[in-house]
């Protein structure tokens, strides 16, 4: 997760004639994104509006190759189409919300969510038609809970949605990646399960292949999300990793990401539990950034979660429990930890896996 | 997997009350074991006979943490009471089958099912009955075959069988690792499996962890396993491991490690193929050292596996497929490129997995 650029500045819309120049280095769309549609695709509905999860990526021995959406929190994105933009581009109308911010930029070329539509438009080859998107922050910036993926995610869908559904899913994710790259480097652990729901593990980025997990229907699991008042940038926790590892941590951090993957599938939140809480690679060198992190894990634990470990690159820290009381109990013990042991206040959240992703809310018919 | 030591000399038995004494560094047994027991069993068979499977550990990218065993290929070993023997002790009568070697022990200390077969008696509290062993080799050792814990597996199930069957699974997996240790290092990828069948998962050793990973019942996987008249030695193919390896190489390994146990239990042979094939950081350290391997690798991925890599530390190369027929086609394949590429003798060999793992086979009631 990572903040989506300074500014504001005056609303600027993107033209297709800057695909054929060379744009600045750190805005550079991958423009060898395939164009999917052949035809352009005519508009379903005058407006959408789509909601994407917030994302817990990483999961401890997960670290940059799996993540899972929580239910419940996330981003909205309005799309419609605008006549008053030109066409084939599209602009920023507003960002509202809980966790609008001036640090989100409403050039549509430094925003998270359009850099995803624009990516969307792109494969789309959407040239006839202008849009404008209001973006609804319902997830704080820089928290580790996929604020900029959320936001990416449901601009993908809503975008895709208003030219009637076109892209398959790796379409959505390889358009939303364009939007990580850009504000929090070229990982799919977050807009992946944003947009797909569920556990998804990411296998490979050449080609993208994405793995859906399926957490059992019939189980329930819930996540505690516990957020201090603390800036965690994601640059910083990335430069405290190891750059090598030893081969013994290497190959028990390989049993653990097994033994999670194992546990999801066989929908065993004992065993979740414990590999989540198991990562001897990442975790202890980001866990002593975030204070009081350490002791916020065994307060978890002595608690009764089935495991601790730091939510993306932090500063949230995630649990993971079978009951929603329970959860809420644990999350207590967690920010008082915060307070007690790393001196700062946070807020604990309880929520359920979304096993949907990224969806269409509303519609209004062409 | 490794050789059982050199010797043999004069058959020795075990006597209990070396437990008191310190026994030489590199015939050390664990004196930790638990004894299970608490009162000593009493012998149900006068005797017993006991298969158990070849297994190929690593898979890839599960590195020392993933095995599994296949059908049809393994050693037998047969238990009898032994009035002769010392009571509490264990004598090796004969060592026979087609890959009965010199290189194995009839001391019982230094042979890989003995020294099992002591674990477990000690776990058991057996010190009033006497017992004599003869092991059949159906394996060859040295071969990337799990051959020492086929041994160790067949002589702690029969072991247990004889007193009743009052050992765990997992105490049988510890009683197997005490052999393991001394022959071929602590690792329990090649022991689990021989012992539990099917696909197994180490998740830690202190305290012993396992996972079964269930392959569906419904579904077919085949197993093509060439094996080149080349010796690749446990310890050198160690030592050709990098000690540390990169983060980036490490979440790949990890990925893949994660899409191989999910591929696994969702019996998504392509999956699971992909996985195998895809280790960045074992096997192009080691694939080098074994004459023609690479191009065997080649060779069967185009003629249709779904995978390919090293049986555990080598050199036999193990490809995964969903039919016999096809498999056969494959192996032949890989012969070709053996002789071809390395100019090695090979010979193949088309196995199921085997599901069960060590059993018994045959015994006589007391």
């Amino acid at each position: 997760m990572a903040i989506c650029f300074l500014s504001p500045s005056k609303p600027v819309t993107f033209s297709p004639s800057l695909q054929n120049k060379r744009p600045p280095p750190l805005l550079r769309c991958n423009f060898a994104l395939p164009t999917i549609a052949t035809t352009e695709p005519e508009p379903v509905y005058t407006s959408v509006r789509s909601f994407a999860p917030a994302t817990v990526a990483n999961l401890g021995p997960g670290f940059d190759f799996l993540g899972c959406a929580v239910d419940g929190l996330g981003d909205f994105v309005a799309v419609r189409i605008d006549p008053s933009v030109h066409p084939g581009e599209i602009s920023i109308s507003d960002i509202t919300g809980t966790h609008a911010s001036k640090k989100l930029s409403k050039n549509p070329l430094w925003n998270c969510a359009t850099i995803a539509a624009i990516a969307a438009m792109k494969m789309l080859n959407i040239r006839s038609v202008g849009l404008s998107l209001t973006l609804e922050k319902g997830l704080p910036l820089g928290s580790g809970l996929g604020s900029s993926a959320a936001s990416a995610a449901a601009a993908v869908v809503a975008v895709n949605e208003i030219f009637g559904g076109k892209l398959q899913v790796k379409d959505l994710v390889r358009a939303g990646l364009e939007s990580e790259a850009k504000v929090s480097g070229y990982h799919a652990d977050n807009i992946a399960p944003a947009i797909m729901g569920g556990f998804v593990l990411i296998r490979n980025y050449n080609p993208l292949e994405l793995m859906s997990l399926n957490f059992p229907e019939e189980k329930e699991i819930f996540f505690v999300l516990v957020s201090p008042d603390f800036e965690a940038p994601t640059k910083k926790m990335r430069a405290a990793l190891p750059a090598e590892v030893g081969i013994p941590h290497h190959v028990w951090n390989c049993s653990q990401a097994g033994a999670l993957v194992a546990s999801v599938l066989q929908g065993d939140l004992v065993g979740l539990g414990k590999a989540l809480s198991n990562d001897k690679i990442v975790e202890p060198k980001r866990a002593p950034l975030i204070p009081g992190m350490e002791e916020v894990k065994k307060a978890a634990i002595s608690a009764g979660a089935f495991g601790c470990t730091i939510s993306g690159a932090g500063p949230t820290a995630v649990a993971v429990i079978d009951d929603e009381e329970r959860g809420k109990e644990i999350g207590e013990k967690m920010v008082e930890a915060f307070l007690k042991e790393g001196n700062l206040k946070a807020v604990a959240m309880v929520k359920r896996l979304d096993r949907v992703g990224a969806r269409l809310v509303g519609s209004v018919p062409t």
